[in-house]
């Protein structure tokens, strides 16, 4: 056996194994969202390995985003070659990307996880699969570098997380692009090339085929593995980091626990007491806590500004219609405090 | 006043700011470490400010690394500069830089600052301040980048920290590297232009000059910045996660607290159910505290799989002539357990 098929094997058994057992006794369902390219259909020939034992039940979703000429093709001849590996169900789901507000990038991946979710839940799959590669992982740290980006942004795309109560897990982070083409030719799978990935006005595709290939050349071979572990020792971090950022937030909030309105308080001292790192933390998570959105760099340092007691009186405005108050001490509280307010 | 005068003069302001004040009730004393570029200069002169209106005294250290030909001239210019901005007392020092077992780069570094705590501790110096500017910070977050690291090296050069009780400040981190030259202009001030800082064999020059550049030409201008922001976004959090894993560590420590040999045990349930984050700085911690060297990235994975209880029976060979062994529970000690012994 090709060694780069037994590696991708491997790391599609080790997504297995971490799947609990069903409910229903039958074996678990995973689903394979699948393009068509090489990396996806790499996967889809290694889940069907464990399937093939009786281990799994495999399937796929193939997702029509119809945004280039013969798209339906594309998916016809895709969902064939996967049910030539035997993998059931093999379902398409034909969607419309509404670029209102978004880039195109971003806007076919909400797309797509809409209909990957509902597709998941129809077939009551345990997960859905994702090709993501470590070339992939590699340039989505650079990208968020471009930005200027803190420990969440760089640690990447995530192993294994849930989207509305649908998990999604990512076998190949640590794949290269290179081995999914060649466990293609030693499958005798004939992957298909999305032109669009050539298209370097896409941030991603000049990433990819200019930024990266440079940079490995100025900077010395493996800077892609450099930013694919990056991603990985970051993403440890992150996870931990939030943890205890949430349980600041909830040792911070004064008032009733349970408050039905999305209006809360934070307590000032313990805002300014917190450790920087856990402070930007804790204020994030109250925005969004209050109904507003993750806010921007610019607008959390602002914002920290104003906790501590800087500036002006206020109040802040925060992106996704959240107001921020300062308030002291007074006869209806005995702490000075930060008041979020929804204002839809 | 040129405005970036008066941005420097804040910057420099603030680090004063942070100061304790002295014993002896004389005003502070701060070094500036100048090597005669315009980075140290500018600052040099942005602190004179401060001189001038009697709230500190400032001296001034300039190392001679007599690694170029004519490096006794530059010396002598600098301090005659230093001089003639009223900057008291300014010595300079001339070091040896020992190439065995390090870079040019790191060996000249390490003289640097051996030289510097020297003086600082000479002249009874309360700071000393180093010109580093956020160019700098970008071209260390990016040099990080490139070897794959974690949070803490991201997080580029801390902007306030402690050498051998020497305190070391970075004042400029959000000062450009123009910004400092045009200072030079604006004060009359001629800096000195380090011709190594030209040669590209150097991987520091190389990202100075040609991969940050070609950046900002592929990815958008800004890169440098965003690298910055990355640096200080990452700092506030890699503090947070070593404070975290020195707390984490010392819960998992069995036996005497204050154990007169190196030799140290952790308690591998503790170990275990520690989050991921922890696990690997709890047992970096550990190699540390044993004697050894803080472990790469392989030798760290490898130890968090042997404490996980995964592979070979042991023991595993650290950097540092540090043995790491795993006991199961046994009459001597109820609970499984890491040793880590120091061979030296």
């Amino acid at each position: 056996m090709h060694p780069w098929v037994a590696r991708a094997r491997r790391a599609v058994g080790r997504s297995i194994a971490e799947l609990p057992a069903r409910q229903d006794g039958h074996p678990p369902l995973l689903l394979i969202a699948c393009s068509g390219g090489p990396d996806s259909l790499a996967l889809a020939a290694a889940a069907a390995h464990f399937a093939r034992r009786g281990k799994v039940r495999v399937g796929a979703a193939v997702i029509d985003h119809q945004m280039q000429p013969g798209s339906a093709q594309v998916t016809e001849s895709t969902m064939h070659r996967l049910e030539e590996m035997d993998l059931a169900p093999v379902v398409s789901r034909r969607v419309t990307v509404d670029r209102a507000g978004h880039g195109p990038e971003m806007a076919a991946r909400l797309a797509r996880y809409e209909a990957l979710n509902d597709i998941a839940r129809q077939t009551a799959a345990d997960a859905v699969l994702l090709g993501h590669t470590r070339n992939d992982q590699a340039e989505t740290v650079l990208l968020g570098l471009a930005r200027g980006s803190g420990t969440r942004s760089l640690s990447g795309m995530s192993p294994s997380h849930t989207i509305d109560g649908v998990r999604y897990m990512r076998p190949f982070l640590n794949v290269t692009r290179e081995e999914t083409e060649e466990i293609c030719r030693a499958e005798g799978l004939e992957p298909w090339h999305d032109p669009s990935n050539l298209d370097t006005t896409l941030m991603r595709c000049r990433v990819r085929h200019e930024v990266l290939p440079w940079l490995e050349d100025h900077l010395g071979p493996g800077v892609s593995n450099a930013l694919a572990r990056t991603a990985s020792v970051l993403h440890a971090d992150a996870d931990f980091l939030d943890e205890q950022a949430a349980e600041y937030f909830r040792g911070a909030q004064l008032g009733p626990a349970a408050a039905s309105s999305k209006n809360l308080e934070l307590d000032c001292v313990a805002v300014q007491a917190a450790p920087a790192a856990m402070r930007r933390r804790m204020l994030a998570q109250a925005c969004v806590a209050a109904g507003g959105e993750t806010p921007t760099f610019e607008r959390l340092s602002a914002l920290e500004q104003f906790a501590m007691g800087y500036g002006a009186a206020g109040p802040l405005q925060m992106a996704g219609k959240v107001t921020v108050w300062r308030r002291r001490a007074d006869k209806h509280c005995a702490k000075g405090r930060l008041e979020f307010h929804s204002t839809e």
